[in-house]
C-alpha cells in the first residue's frame, strides 16, 4: 500500500498543528503538502515538521492528495473548494475545520464533484496566539473533534477522516450541522458578542475607564474573549446569522425581564434569576464531558 | 491614650477578615467586639483572633465603640444603623462595606445622629467562599478600599477610617457616591447580570446542555461570576436600580445594533464592533491600576 498523501490548505494555528500532530504520529507513512498563499507559512511548516513539502499554487498542491484539509478562515472555504475542485483526484476526501458549519457545508457541497467526498469537521481547539509559529502537535490532544456527516456523506469517508484525526489524540464525536450551529451560537457565539458588547458599553460611560478599581475579579474573566481575533468573529457572525440573531433576541428578552424586575423592586424574582443561573452553571460544569469548558 | 474600641457588626468574610487584619496589625492597641446575631460566628471570630469578645445584642455591643464597621448584607445596613443609633457613643464613627453606596448612604444618613459621624466605604475584595471560616487577614492586601466622603462628612472621621483601613494593607482611594454606583454598574453589576442571563439563555435551548463540548474555553470564564451568591446580587440590583437599568438598556441597544449588522450582512461594521472591543479591553488591562481587574 502506497503512503497516504495529505494536503493542508492554510498553515495557521490549526492547519500547522494538524500537520505536526499527523507527522508526529504517522511519520513517513503519510506525505503532507503544505499549501499557503503566503510562501513563508509553507516554508515554516516544512521547517518545523508539519509538512514534507510546501506549495503556493493550490491547484498543483492538491493534485496528488488522497485527503485535503481546508484550514483557512471560514469565508474562504467555499471559494477555495470551488477553485481546487477541477484538480482534485477522483476518490479524494475534502474536510474543513471551520467554526460554523451549515454555511460552509452548503458552500462546499454546491461545488463538490460526484466522485469526491466531503466530511465537515470542527476541532474544539484554539489559543490566543495564531499563525504557524503558534502551532503545537498537542493542540488537539484530549479535545473534542466534531465530525458532521450528512445523509449523503460516504460512511467510508467519515471513517477515514475519523481514523486520521484520532492520531492527533483528539476525542471524536459526531453532530448534525444545524444542531451544531444552534448550540455553538448559544454556548460560544452569543457569549462572545455579549463580552464585546460589555466592553463597548464602557465607551458609553465617559469616566469609568479610569475606575477599573471597581471591577473586582469579574471584569477580566467575563470579557476575556472580547480580546479574540476580530476577523474570525466577524466571519462567525456572517456565517451563522440566523442562530446568532435568534439567540441575541432571546438574550435581550431575558434582560427585559430583569429590567422589569428591577423596576418593580421584585427581589424574589431577581433572586430566582441569579440562583437559577448559579444552579445551571454549577450543574453544567459538573456534567461537562470536556475539561476545556 | 486608652485603646481604641472597634465593633464589627456581621462576622462574615469581610467583617471577619477586617477583624483579623486589624488585630494582626494593631494587637492590643485596639479592642474588637464581634457582633453577630448568629452566636457561632461571633465565637468563631474570637477563636480565630478576629475579635477580643463576642456579643449577640448589638445595642450592647456598640456601647463602648469608637468605630463601628457595618459588614452585613446591604439591605440590613439601614435597619441596623437605625437600631443601634440610640446606643452609640457621642463622637463615634460608623462605616460600612456595602457594594452599593447611594442607597446605603441615604439609609444611614436618614437615621444618623448629629454627634455621630458616618464614612461610606467599599473594599474591593472578595472570593468565592463566604462566612467567617473563609476570613483571611490578607484579604484586603494590595486591593483597593474606596472611601466615599460626602460634603457633610467630617474630614477627621475620614482620616481616622483611612488610617485604620491602611493597617489592612489596602490601597485607599476616594470617589463620589453617584460616580461609584454608575461605574460599578457598568464595570461590575451589568456584567454579572449578563453572565447570569447567558447561562439562563441555555435553558431556552433544549438540547444544548449536553453540547458543552462546543464551548471551547470561553464559556467557563465568561459565566464564572454567574456562580456568585444569589442573595448578594439580588440585593445589589434592588439597591442600585437606576444605574443598572440604565446600563442594561444601553447594552440592549448595543445588541440591537449587532443584530442589525448581522441581518444586513455588514461584515465591516461587525469587524469594527469586535476590534473596538478588543482595543478597549487591551487598553484597559494595560492601564489598570489594580492587579485584580
Amino acid at each position: 500500500m502506497s503512503r497516504m498523501h495529505i494536503s493542508i490548505i492554510g498553515l495557521g494555528l490549526i492547519g500547522g498543528s494538524l500537520g505536526l500532530a499527523l507527522k508526529a504520529a504517522c511519520g513517513d507513512k503519510i506525505f503532507i503538502t503544505a499549501i499557503d498563499g503566503q510562501a513563508a507559512s509553507g516554508t515554516e511548516a516544512v521547517a518545523c515538521g508539519a509538512a514534507d513539502v510546501a506549495e503556493i499554487d493550490m491547484t498543483v498542491g492538491v493534485a496528488e492528495a488522497d485527503i485535503i484539509f481546508l484550514c483557512t478562515p471560514v469565508l474562504q472555504l467555499g471559494p477555495i473548494a470551488a477553485a481546487i475542485m477541477p484538480y482534485v483526484k477522483p476518490g479524494a476526501i475534502i474536510s474543513d475545520v471551520g467554526s460554523t458549519k451549515t454555511f460552509v457545508a452548503d458552500a462546499i457541497r454546491a461545488v463538490l464533484r460526484a466522485d469526491v467526498d466531503y466530511v465537515s469537521g470542527h476541532p474544539m481547539a484554539g489559543r490566543e496566539q495564531s499563525g504557524i509559529r503558534a502551532a503545537d502537535k498537542n493542540l488537539f490532544h484530549d479535545k473534542w473533534y466534531i465530525l458532521l456527516p450528512e445523509a449523503s456523506t460516504s460512511e467510508e469517508a467519515v471513517k477515514t477522516i475519523a481514523r486520521l484525526v484520532s492520531y492527533t489524540g483528539a476525542r471524536i464525536t459526531t453532530m448534525g450541522l444545524a444542531e451544531h450551529d444552534q448550540c455553538a451560537a448559544a454556548i460560544s457565539h452569543i457569549p462572545h458578542v455579549a463580552a464585546a458588547a460589555l466592553v463597548n458599553l464602557l465607551g458609553v460611560y465617559g469616566g469609568c475607564d479610569d475606575n477599573l478599581k471597581l471591577a473586582g475579579g469579574g471584569f477580566r474573566d467575563t470579557t476575556r474573549i472580547a480580546s479574540s481575533n476580530a476577523d474570525m468573529w466577524a466571519d462567525i457572525c456572517v456565517t451563522n446569522p440566523a442562530a446568532i440573531n435568534e439567540g441575541l433576541k432571546q438574550l435581550q428578552g431575558i434582560l427585559t425581564q430583569v429590567i422589569a424586575q428591577i423596576e418593580t423592586d421584585d427581589r424574589a424574582a431577581l433572586h430566582e434569576f441569579f440562583s437559577a443561573a448559579k444552579k445551571r452553571r454549577d450543574w453544567l460544569l459538573d456534567h461537562a464531558c470536556s475539561g476545556s469548558v
